[in-house]
């Protein structure tokens, strides 16, 4: 399907299907209400989350979602079912009517303070604003994030790593992108250090190496994407590295891209006002490494 | 009702009523599910939120918490109508059955992307362990948050001083007093600062006079309580004032409190493992100062 097509057919056709499946009871109602006024991941952001993305009917990356995801329940000292989570991700990716990318979300709760966690899964069209993106690329503003890039070192209060419900910052980073007229944002640490964006892992190339940022410390995703993304670099004799930057040295970088799962590899076409120069090349090679 | 008493009536009868309240819908089973699986409030932590004394079917200081409330849908780019919610407010409470003091939870998320924030009220009997501590004091910890004490000036996506969902720091860290056989938490800032507790303002008396960490650059919440206190104590020649402490300054107040809303004022008898003697006489004042 072509970005434009994907484009007009939602203004054509009608809102596409959504999926709901819940952990313990199945597929439900997708305009039904399924968490209680109590549950901790609505009041607190108490609970875990993951995004993949779906193709043809195929959730990619599914081992190392899951994976992440037992990661962050045992940080919150939750528990984590894996072979439940992998019926119940069949169970929706089954049911989906739609033909197109799909974006899937996995959502464990913390649940109610008498009741159990609460897990679901929702699966939905991917935004056409993501896939378009995708081919034209992104303009990035930087944005201070307040932690030190050291932070997290023997904090693990801190969530470091842990993908929570917790996102309002993130979400309110998007908004001030949008206000600047940009389409994402840079985390900065307060010592000035490039870390990730709301969404998605940075990553850069520079003197035929590339980088990323390096997870522990400062408390970032570990992402899924730029982790096959180097596994795929590195068997093509590609050198990739952990990196701590600051923002002169990306903007001296060759090129930059945001790599998430859902909108995949998006190479960063201006930051900070500055615009950089497309590598095709690179972006193609990138994308092939991210299996986009 | 005594201490004791409240303890023993969780463990001798049923459990106790719970009211929820659905902004355009009324009351609502309590037990039933009001928020669905593409809620940016669950998936999010994208809204916000109040947490309300209720005591012999009067809420206390709800003007300020409206105001708080309609101060954190504001930054939040979320509308909020003060009348409707102070109507849900009285149809929770005129509703709830019970004779104890309340919780009562008031919560805004930003709702489905293409349906409308979903807006409730909760309300249930305060925890025993609340009013216990109230009377005990509490062992405090301080953990560090990771952010510098000036990192909110001029950085509004970091949501300083806005009460969001996005709270699993908040919840990890009391796990974490929890696991240290504490009760709460005192984070302090990347720069060696006292800031706030997970749920609650820190206020110390040194010297004469009543202090709390100042709001604004520091990112910490503007409490209702700690506000009310402050304006009692003023008003009877207190000296207050907003002051940026280290910890060893705390070692030497002559008091420390944690307060809160619900909680209200209770008396830091340890923090970090050093015991401290109570102060009765100044307790008592400042629970008055609270109307606890």
């Amino acid at each position: 399907m072509s970005e434009q097509r994907s484009e007009q057919s939602t203004e054509a056709v009608p809102a596409p299907a959504n999926v709901v499946a819940v952990l313990g009871r199945g597929l439900v109602d997708a305009d039904a209400p399924i968490v209680r006024a109590d549950d901790a991941g609505l009041t607190r952001g108490d609970g875990c989350f993951e995004g993949l993305h779906v193709r043809d009917g195929v959730v990619t990356k599914l081992d190392a979602h899951l994976a992440r995801m037992a990661r962050s329940a045992a940080a919150l000292g939750l528990e984590f079912d894996t072979a439940a989570w992998r019926e119940l991700v069949a169970t929706a990716v089954t049911a989906w009517p739609e033909s197109g990318e799909g974006a899937l979300k996995l959502v464990l709760t913390r649940g109610a303070a008498d009741g159990r966690p609460t897990g679901f899964a929702f699966l939905t069209v991917v935004a056409p604003a993501a896939i378009r993106q995708r081919g034209e690329g992104v303009r990035v503003i930087s944005l201070q994030r307040g932690v030190t890039s050291a932070a997290f070192t023997d904090a693990p209060w801190l969530l470091g790593g842990v993908k929570t419900l917790s996102y309002a910052i993130n979400m309110a980073a998007g908004r001030e992108a949008e206000r600047r007229g940009a389409d994402d944002v840079l985390f900065v640490s307060a010592d000035g250090y490039a870390l990730e964006t709301p969404t998605g892992s940075l990553v850069w190339a520079a003197g035929g190496t590339l980088h990323t940022t390096p997870t522990g410390a400062t408390g970032i995703l570990a992402g899924t994407t730029q982790r096959l993304l180097f596994d795929n670099a590195d068997a093509t004799g590609w050198r990739t590295a952990n990196t701590l930057a600051h923002l002169d040295e990306l903007h001296a970088a060759d090129a930059l891209w945001i790599v998430s799962s859902v909108r995949g590899p998006v190479e960063v076409i201006e930051l900070d006002g500055v615009a950089r120069s497309r590598s095709p090349h690179l972006d193609g090679e990138i994308k092939r490494f991210c299996d986009f």
